[in-house]
C-alpha cells in the first residue's frame, strides 16, 4: 500500500517541532487529506468516525435535556446578517458570499452561514407568539464557513463541522440556566469521554462572542502548553430579540421579549484529542471515543489455526460490545504494531502459536505500552477492564500535565517571563479593563482564556496596572 | 398555542387540490417552515426526526456492506467542475457561485456543491495508486444546492439534505455489482421501512445522470398517480477516471483506470412518505420510521389517577422499546386526537376512568381508524403487534394502489388517453430512440421513468413509432 511507505518514515518529534508533529500525525494517522479547495480538508474515514462518535455522545446528552434537532438554510441574506450590529461587525469580514445563482446575478447577496443566530432569530420571530410556545430548545448539526487567512487541519479551517444550539426562553433566569447547563454538558463530555480536563469560566467582554451578553467557555491545555477553547455557550439576553422583534404574550397577556442562548462544539475537538493525548508514535485515542478500540494482531499468522484463532478472539470481543478489528493483512507484525500506534487504537491483542498453546494473549496498551498477559478464558472481560483503566488514567495524566503547567503570577515581570518561558496557563488577578488585556496581548501574545468559576484571590491588585483586582483570570497563548 | 388554531382549520382535501393538500399537510403536521431565503426551508423537529430515522436506518445498512463515511468540502473550484464535460453541462446552469471571501474577490469562483463527483475524483486521484488501495467505498451525509426556479418543500428545494456514496473499483464488473447492490438496499429500505413499494429499473440515456454510463432508479407512485424518483445509483464506468486521471497499478504492475459509482437518497423521501400514505386528516407515518410511534391520551385527565395511569402506560411501552409520548396538555381529547392524526402518529392509546376500571385501553390506528380494546396486562405486546400489522398493511395498501394505477398500452392513442385521464404508470414498449421519448413529453408531458428489471413483452412494436421494440418502459408524469 502506498500509505505504508509514508507511515514507516518517522514523524517529527513533538519536542523538536510541535506544529510539524501535529501535521504529521493528522496526515499519517490518516485523519484528513488536503484538497484543491484552499483552506478546506477532506475528513477521511478514520477522522470522520471520531466525529461520528462525538456526535453520537453529544446528541444523546442534548436530547436527554429536551433538545430537538432541526435544519436551517446554509445561506443568510445580507440584510438579515446586518440586523444585529455587533454580530455583523464580528462576522462580515470573514464570510463567503454567493452572488450568482445559475447563470444570473442575485438581487441580494447571500453569505454562507458562519453561524446561524440570525437565521434562528428570523425563524423564532415567526414561530413564537405566546408563552406557550416557549421554551424553544433547538440544535442543528451542519457545516459552517469562515474565510480564515491561515488554516490548520481541524483547528482552523475555512469550512468546519459543528453543532449549534439556539434556544429561546421566557425569562433571563431560564436563559442563563440553559447557558450554564450546556457548558456543564460540554465539560462533562470532555472529561468523561475525551479524557480531557477543562477549565470552566466566563469570557471577558473583549473575548466574548459577537452579539452576546456573556460567553462561557471551557478551556483545555494542549501538550505544548497552549490553550484551546473547546466549547462555548452564549447568553444573548434580549439583544437579538429586540433586533429581530421576537416577542411573546405572557400569562398576563403582555408583550415580552424572549431571552436567547446559543452553544457550539466543533471538529476542533479532534485537534484537541490529538494535542492532549498524542505522542511521538502518533495518535492516542481515549477508549470511549475510539472508533476501533482493539485490534487483534495474529503472530506467525501463516501457521495453522492462528488466523482462525484471531477471528475467534475478535468475535468474542465484539460480542462483549468492544469495537474490534483483526489485522489479517500480509504486513509484518512490527509494521502492524507501528500502524496501530500511529492510528491511536487503544489496545492491540497479540496472539501467536505459543500464546495459543498457553491459552493466553498479550494485550498492549497504546498509552503506556504496558504488556498484559491475559488468559483467553476471560479475554473480553479483561480487555474491557484495561480499556476502562486506560480511560481513567488518560484523564488523570492530562490533568496532571495541566496542573504541572498552570502557574501563578502576582507581578507583571514574573507574569511575562512565565508566558515567555513556561508554556501553560497563568493565573493572575485582573482589574477588568480592556487596556490591560490589550497590553498583555501586545507584550507577550497571551489572551485571557476565562474568568474561572472557581475563583481564587491571589492578590488584591491587577497584575498589569496594579489597580484593585476584580477577577482572577486564566491567561495563556492559545490556538 | 398559536399553532392549534391553524390545526383545527380543515386542510384542503386531496381530491379537491392535491398540491394544496400536500402543502397544508407539510405545514400543519409541523414538518417545515418557510424562510427569508427564497427556495430554502427550515426542517422543523417533527420533520427532522423523520430524517434522522432515515439516516439511522440507511447508514446501518450501508455500513453492513463496508461503506465508510467521510466529509468533503462544500465548495468546488470552477476548473474542477469543468473537468468532465457532460457533468458540467448538466450542473453548471443550476449552481450557486461564491465569488467573494470576506472583503476580497476570489481568484477563482467556487460553486456550492450540487453533488460531489468532481471532489471525490480529485481526492481519489491522490488517494489511489495501487490495486491494494481498492476498492474505496465512501459516503457522505451533507447538504447540496441546486438553484431551482420553482420549489416545493422536500420535493424540490434549492438546498436539500442527502447522502452521496462514491466508490472506486478495480474492475467494471465490481462497479456494476456495487451499483446494483446499493439500488437493492434503497429498494429494500423503501419497502421495509417506508412501506413504499418501488419499481427498480434502468434510466434511458435521455434521463440518466450527467456523466454516468448508466443510471439505475427506484420509482414510486404517489397517491395522485404521479411518479417520484426515490433514489438513484449510477455506474460511471471509467469516464470520470479518465477525465481526472484516477489510475492504479494492477497485480501485473500495469496502469489501469478505476471504475466508479455514485448513489444518493435525499430529504425528498419525506415528501414521498407524505404523498404515498397521507390522507385528508394529515400525515400517516409508517411505524418503523415514525419518530413517535404511540401517543397516550388520558381521557378525563383531571380525575384522580388518570394522569398517573397514563404515565405508567407510557413507561411500560417505553420499556418495551416503543417510541411513545403522553399528551398531558390541557387541550380537549378531541383536539388531541386531531393533532395525533395530523402529525401521523401511528397509534393513539386512549385511557380514562372507565377503561381503568375495566383494566383496558383503547388503541386507535392512524391509518384505518380501527379501535382495538386491549387489556392493560399485555398492552406493550399488543401495541407492538398492532404497529407491526400496520406496517405490513400500509405496504400492501400502497402496493394495491400502485397496481390499480398501473396501465398497459400498445397503441399510441390509447397511451395518450391513459396519461391524460388515468394518472399512474403506463407500461408500453419502446424502440430505444430519444425522438419517441421527446414526442411523448411534447404530447402529454410524460417521461420514461425506467426500463424495469422485470421486463414483459407487451408487443413487438414501439408504442410511438411502431418500429421494433427493444424495451418495455414505465412511463408517467413525475415530480
Amino acid at each position: 500500500m502506498a500509505n505504508n511507505k509514508k507511515l514507516v518514515e518517522a514523524i517529527t518529534s513533538m519536542e523538536e517541532d510541535f506544529a510539524q508533529w501535529y501535521t504529521d500525525v493528522v496526515k499519517k494517522a490518516d485523519l484528513i487529506d488536503y484538497t484543491s479547495v484552499k483552506g478546506c480538508m477532506v475528513i477521511k474515514p478514520a477522522g470522520y468516525a471520531i466525529w461520528e462518535n462525538i456526535q453520537h455522545e453529544l446528541d444523546r446528552r442534548f436530547k436527554e435535556t429536551g433538545v430537538e434537532n432541526v435544519y436551517l438554510p446554509m445561506f443568510i441574506p445580507e440584510s438579515l446578517l446586518q440586523k444585529e450590529k455587533d454580530h455583523v461587525e464580528g462576522f462580515a469580514p470573514e464570510v463567503a458570499w454567493v452572488t450568482h445563482g445559475g447563470l444570473e446575478p442575485l438581487q441580494e447577496r447571500l453569505c454562507v452561514r458562519p453561524t446561524s443566530e440570525t437565521l434562528f432569530c428570523d425563524f423564532y420571530a415567526k414561530e413564537i407568539q405566546s408563552h406557550r410556545d416557549l421554551p424553544k430548545v433547538y440544535n442543528q448539526w451542519c457545516s459552517v464557513v469562515r474565510w480564515e487567512k491561515t488554516t490548520r487541519p481541524f483547528l482552523r479551517s475555512r469550512e468546519f463541522l459543528w453543532q449549534e444550539g439556539h434556544t429561546a426562553h421566557a425569562t433571563a433566569e431560564e436563559a442563563e440556566e440553559r447557558t450554564i447547563q450546556m457548558l456543564n454538558i460540554y465539560a462533562d463530555f470532555c472529561e468523561q469521554v475525551l479524557a480531557m480536563p477543562v477549565v470552566k469560566g466566563k469570557k471577558t467582554d473583549k473575548e466574548k462572542f459577537a452579539g452576546a451578553e456573556s460567553t462561557y467557555t471551557i478551556e483545555a491545555l494542549m501538550h505544548d502548553g497552549k490553550a484551546l477553547q473547546s466549547g462555548t455557550s452564549h447568553n444573548f439576553g434580549d439583544g437579538f430579540a429586540k433586533a429581530f422583534g421576537i416577542q411573546y404574550t405572557d400569562k398576563e397577556n403582555k408583550l415580552q421579549y424572549v431571552h436567547q442562548t446559543s452553544w457550539g462544539m466543533t471538529t476542533r475537538l479532534i485537534g484537541a484529542i490529538i494535542m492532549v493525548h498524542g505522542d511521538n508514535s502518533g495518535l492516542v485515542l481515549p477508549p470511549r471515543i475510539a472508533p476501533v478500540q482493539a485490534v487483534v494482531i495474529p503472530i506467525q499468522q501463516k501457521k495453522e489455526g492462528v488466523l482462525d484463532n484471531a477471528y475467534k478472539l475478535q468475535a468474542q470481543l465484539k460480542a462483549a460490545g468492544i469495537r474490534v478489528k483483526t489485522d489479517d493483512t500480509d504486513k509484518s507484525p512490527g509494521f502492524k504494531f507501528a500502524e496501530q500506534e500511529m492510528r491511536g487504537i487503544p489496545v492491540r491483542i497479540e496472539c501467536g502459536p505459543k500464546d495459543m498453546e498457553a491459552n493466553q494473549a498479550v494485550v498492549v496498551r497504546r498509552d503506556t505500552r504496558e504488556k498484559i498477559t491475559v488468559s483467553l478464558d476471560n479475554l473480553a472481560e479483561e480487555v474491557q477492564k484495561i480499556l476502562d483503566t486506560m480511560q481513567v488514567e488518560m484523564l488523570e495524566r492530562a490533568r496532571a500535565h495541566r496542573e504541572a503547567h498552570t502557574y501563578t503570577a502576582t507581578d507583571y515581570e514574573e507574569f511575562k517571563s512565565i508566558v515567555e518561558e513556561k508554556p501553560g496557563f497563568v493565573k493572575a488577578m485582573w482589574c477588568g479593563c480592556k487596556e490591560c488585556e490589550d497590553k498583555i496581548k501586545d507584550d507577550v501574545q497571551a489572551t485571557s482564556r476565562c474568568m474561572p468559576f472557581e475563583q481564587e484571590t491571589l492578590s488584591d491588585k491587577c497584575v498589569v496596572c496594579g489597580k484593585p483586582a476584580k477577577k482572577m483570570v486564566y491567561w495563556g497563548r492559545a490556538y
